[in-house]
């Protein structure tokens, strides 16, 4: 067991092309290489797969903005008790919305969190639907319909939440941290993060 | 909302070509398009990734056996209480493991069900992992391991079973009911069974 | 330990007469004898009180239909996990309904299921009152009367419920399975359910 | 609904004879009519099944003492928490034990309770079937038979428990409460009770 | 372990003065020392700092009764299954309702306990917030202002609820006893009582 | 309703001289009043109590260090879902421990974060205790003292756990956010947090 995995942990170097690419472009842009994109590694063709789905329902323009569905993913993946994404996408939840705190907040208490009604009724109907699917029902959408949602955007509520079920499972089974950088990204301007990070590297 | 979907469900006509082609492959071999086909197909980029996940971690002839990884979506999905996958892959698990009997004991309690040693440590495993994900732990890997299950075994039952997870939510969001051949499918012999889905066709 | 309880399994021969005569005159009905008529043969007096209880508040024409009791011993024993009654009821209640799914439906997420609305409310409350007997309250019963369900069929409603918690607990204590011939039963015409399990015994 | 039941309760006159000498006859014996014997007299059968299945598992010398069988209803009825079940029934373990005490603590925890290790293995076991009836597996039954159960005795625990989890929501389906004068029973000496309970009557 | 800690427990007369003088005291009102005056003693500060807690909030003359208070304790005991608490505070809340019957009741099953509609809206609110604190909404607060409770009862309403979750958690830990005597206390007039205590010491 | 409670948040120059003596202090010391300071501050009895059963278990230098006693607080207030305490109590573990991930990592799944064997022991305990109290036993204090902890020590996990479940409730109760600041606070260096909560003083 690595510290990224309790499975192997291919070296970049060795991976199949379009995985290093991407892998590389990922830590071009963050400055590290997330452990999500490393567990899944050794097994190219699920790699592929898993950020096929990831770019599918995350990615794009239209519909939930960045910033809520990163809302969703801390907040489902808190039902689940998952570090890795809880603290990962709590990251990437502080950089999109500008706002340093809400994703803690969510990630503790979502009913107590400070949300708009828009944003409480995306988490209240993901948070039923990660952790008691069986009992979503049509009144459940048809609330969302009432709180302003459309069809495209309920439906993505619906497959973020799904999407992050598998992948909270996958990092609970593979016990991959996140990496340190993320607890504090989002927190202070970008200039101080990343002099701190690059001075002061996180201890895992 | 139609029969298959609380979303829309394109005609297989309008499909891209990849999808149609998928979908016409299926339907040849099966005798009907499974819903699961459908009810994704109205978002395309979804729709390839979620099947190259599934075919990466159901196909292919390493490691588990595919009676196996049916046990497992049986399994993981009572835990769920989904539907879909406890009747379709309850119809896979019968016709891959040539047993008219024992998907319909996993379906209700894993326990007691006639189950191989192996098989009892894979399912239990599975279901702790889909059920309970954080609680799994060192010891758990260390059982299965102790039960003879290689690495890449071990791997396709996480993989499997979050895989599954996902697509059990997918079926709640959706309310997707399986179609009804699945039901009898490997209950009877084949020509019994084609006997009866044509002259009798099963009520929705 | 034998194949249908942990406990002594008396032969049919030695039982006392009554007994031995209910025994008989199930198997010439139903072609075998089904476990949960001798797993308490052993303790006649509890056997006959048992099967006296069964019999008023499972026969008799008035009040709820058959397959709707059927259908409240598949939904109730399926929160219990018990193999052996959501299999040989689920035979009864396809039967019953000569609806071949929706007790499949049932076992696995009643809310879901291809219900009437009448049928919706019985099951939902027989759902909660075995599971979460505490919670029943005036209102859970206001709206069964408003679902159009007389007294006597709510009370029989609370009473087949009941019952079975107990008899959920006894399959569980004895470990008793379904005879292999109830995964079939009513799923075929009677001639071609009879031809099989008669050419093809089922497995154990 | 009348004080004793949601459902109808006939007059003790109005039943039929064997019913109305069975009620008559533990009036004579406890000085008033328990609630239970009223609650199923509108349905003579059930009652007639339900006090035979009564008398098989609660009466008779061999096995389980009387004191043991009360704290096992006792026990699982607080799983339940079923007030008729747990204040009647520590009224017989009460009177049965000479303990004044153990009957309210094992209401309350039973883990802390103060009992023997025979009784701590008796009550454990019932526990689990009460609520959790699927995860008894053969290693329960064994720790019963290491704590120097018989066979007929760790019987006696499974159909107690297994009856009384159809007693128990029997109970909450009528709201049926237990008569006042069990709160005192057993805890006083027996003049004293009979006095109290005769000058001073307990409110509802 | 003595029989009233797994703690030690100092001797009365070892104690510092303040803590001696309140245990006499209660001693002198009681006829006994309940067993929560010692199992703190063997830390002052915190003992000190726990009566003057249950002062503030149990004590005084203002908003609930103190009937009112000690049915909260009872019921959110019982969420907690602790058995010093439901017993010692049963006896208090007998004492101050007058009511031999209630705190039995509210011990096991609130829900069908017979409490006005005041005392049910205070014990829902307050189990509610005993054993799923994080759903607590403002709709609960308002449902209890709409029950005519005053800020000030709402206040000591979640004041005792907090403070009993507290001690709730401090007597599992300690495993004390109730000590035998509550177990009567105020089931019978108290010359009755007084005279069964001292001729006939409860056993332990 | 003010920012800060759902209750009465009083001016501190109002209130009674040790209470705002106290609160200033804690003011000048962390550049903020705490809201946990205000929120009982309209209950000058209860606040007091509340901070010497704080100070009696979370100060003093013997037993647990200042780290050890704070993980406990995140760990448990984790299990509660309570914001205020996770958020304010994880920031002083940043301060104790000197490491700015390990709060978070306790505060979503304390399996997996990076601590010692002998934090593990503690952590371990203290959830179980606060979340089923019941089941804590003679084993679990067994297992504590073969981790080395001495009996004080083992006191103060069970005294701290205790104390929290309280002031959990109160927070929920209340709906008191953590102060902004406290989600930075402990995350870098000391001059750096301070010019950052001054220059753009976080919003609520």
């Amino acid at each position: 067991m690595s510290a990224v995995s309790r499975f192997p942990v291919p070296d970049v170097e060795s991976l199949p092309d379009d995985l290093r690419a991407a892998i590389e472009e990922v830590e071009a842009k963050t400055g590290f290489i997330p452990n999500a994109y490393l567990h899944l590694a050794h097994r190219p063709a699920e790699w592929r797969a898993f950020f096929a789905y990831y770019a599918a329902v995350m990615d794009g323009d239209e519909g939930l903005t960045k910033a809520e569905r990163e809302l969703i993913v801390v907040a489902t993946s808190a039902v689940n008790d998952c570090t890795y994404c809880v603290v990962a996408h709590g990251a990437l939840a502080r950089l999109q919305s500008k706002n340093p705190i809400v994703a803690d907040q969510v990630a503790v208490d979502w009913r107590k969190a400070d949300l708009t009604p828009r944003e409480r009724a995306i988490v209240g109907f993901a948070v039923k639907l990660a952790g008691t699917p069986a009992d979503v029902d049509d009144d459940d959408l048809a609330r969302l319909r009432a709180s302003g949602l459309s069809e495209d955007e309920i439906w993505q509520i619906g497959a973020i939440t799904s999407f992050f079920a598998m992948s909270n499972r996958l990092a609970h089974f593979t016990a991959t941290p996140p990496n340190p950088e993320f607890h504090l990204m989002g927190r202070v301007p970008r200039e101080m993060y990343e002099q701190l990070v690059k001075t002061d590297p996180p201890a895992r």
